[in-house]
């Protein structure tokens, strides 16, 4: 089969690969429909990620139809359309059963990182039963792929750790695929006002059209001042950190009201300042999380239901022949205008 | 009336003043009966508070008996005994209906601060039907005073923040008044272990009396590792920060489990440094608070019903006129073994 395979840093090539195999009793072979890229694996691309070593197939994303299962799969059988979740649980670890699924003690974010993942034909998928969750019949299989990581990742990491309520105020800082699915997902709970803030003019324009009440251009304006004069000085009650470097985790500390929460979702690489002798007395909580995608029988739900329209994000489609052009397009975002790619074998 | 004047940093003195008066229909007139000392009095008296200035009585704790309200007072009238809350709040404004009580737009921790405090023969308390608490009859009134502020702090920074729960693990970093208040309440929550951290072992050995399951020098030993291997690895669920200084804010970060909280209660002057490079994954929180007393009625009843002592608290007694000795005690703590001295008048 075909397989987008990583060689190092820097280095990736689309390779002829075997197609994987039933492994352990647990474990499912799906064939993939539909997959994408994610900003993570950009990160692996840039030497990272060093839990991923060299010949590793990448991706975590896909929508696919099992080929095979093994003997102790009951909830798949050969046919069945499936989501995978980009997070693999045993659920049955003490991690799992307090339902920290992305610090399960043999899974968590392993796909297209420690095993092979879904830019290819087929991929095995461990703990079947745990990590893979039927696709109602009708649905937009495509847009689905956006379920299996960043819907989830915005919702958990950015909506619901950074509490989101009725007449409340938020602050996403960061336009890019992730901070755009907090965008949708933050509104399901009706805030007052949602504040957008990037460099990306694009990016603005599309969190525009998703729902944003106020775009904030932080190349051109200050930000903090902005968003302060717009919240009679209180600043807002959630701000989610959507992009991983310490200004902009700076720049959340800033925004940040009296009994608010900053809520990161960014893949951070180096330290950041905390400013507790300013913070230390104004009850605000800061909360990091790997999405343990336990929101995502609900996101479906909310995607049958038509609340939640995750087809918005796809911006281009590519052939897994064409791979390695649709990661040239997805590095590039800022010129091409991409969000999400899918890539079909 | 005799009183504790601050005079700028490093000055103080005991004067006599005039008693104050009622200034707002809103206001009672509070004779002290017991008051104490504040880790904060130090603080200010190094001048790491500008909002005290010169000339100010100090003192934000006590207890006493209501001698004359204003116009608007309707829950006390003269001769009430009454608890002196540490935050006084306006009940009306909109942090006060959140329950933000700390951040009153009229109040928050103004007492020994921006207006007169409570080490002296009468107090002056603004919103007295809201920062006042009715002494129950019977009630040790000395004891009480520990409910003016550290035992609030200690629970709603430390324990209510930090979602101490039965069967969790905790670690205290600091056995001061303040982390001796978090280890009394933290038990409210039957706990599996408690870890107290500090480097004076006459405190930790008073943590030992408390309630403490382990005692970890720092001085002597690694913390981290001593805890870690207490834990298989895993780190404590509720680490409670009752320093405040970048030292102790970094070796929290170390002991935190996955999905654990730090409760920070420490008043900082710094920054410090924030390892989101290695906690952005570990789906912990890290909150502040200033104490908004919310917890004070119910703290009223856990001392009636005899499950939490406040007395033990109480290491030494002076008179209001020996005001100067009972600081002296206070801030040599290391050598005297106070925690808390009480004052009266």
């Amino acid at each position: 089969m075909k397989a987008l395979v990583y060689h190092g840093p820097g280095s990736k090539s689309l390779d002829e690969v075997s197609r994987p195999s039933i492994a352990d009793p647990g474990d499912a072979l799906v064939r993939i429909i539909h997959t994408t890229i994610c900003g993570t694996d950009l990160h692996i691309l840039k030497g990272d990620v060093p839990t991923c070593t060299p010949g590793r197939i990448l991706g975590h994303e896909g929508v696919g139809v099992v080929e095979e299962v093994g003997a102790a799969v009951s909830a798949f059988k050969p046919g069945d359309h499936v989501l995978i979740s980009c997070i693999t649980a045993c659920g049955r670890c003490e991690y799992c059963r307090r339902g920290l699924y992305s610090h399960c003690e043999t899974g968590g974010w392993i796909l297209g990182n420690s095993i092979d993942g879904t830019q290819a034909g087929y991929v095995r998928i461990p703990h079947a039963d745990t990590s893979l969750y039927p696709i109602p019949a009708g649905s937009d299989e495509e847009a689905l792929v956006m379920l299996s990581d960043i819907l989830p990742t915005g919702f958990e990491c950015g909506v619901l750790n950074g509490k989101v309520a009725p007449g409340s105020t938020v602050a996403i800082v960061g336009a890019g695929p992730i901070g755009l699915a907090s965008l949708l997902t933050a509104q399901f709970y009706s805030p007052a006002a949602i504040f957008m803030i990037d460099l990306d003019t694009n990016r603005l324009a599309v969190a525009g059209r998703f729902g944003a009440t106020h775009l904030v251009d932080s190349g051109e304006s200050d930000a903090t001042a902005t968003v302060m004069a717009l919240t009679e000085g209180r600043g807002v009650d959630t701000v989610i950190e959507a992009v991983g470097v310490p200004a902009t985790f700076e720049l959340c500390q800033e925004l940040v009201a009296v009994g608010g929460i900053i809520a990161n979702i960014g893949v951070h690489g180096a330290k950041a300042d905390l400013h507790l002798e300013r913070l230390w007395s104004r009850n605000i909580a800061i909360t990091t999380r790997l999405v343990d995608t336990v929101s995502t029988p609900m996101l479906l739900k909310t995607v049958a239901a038509k609340k939640l329209d995750p087809a918005q994000l796809i911006t281009h489609r590519f052939a897994l022949a064409e791979a390695m052009a649709a990661y040239d397009v997805f590095a590039r975002a800022s010129e091409t205008g991409a969000l999400k790619v899918i890539i079909t074998p």
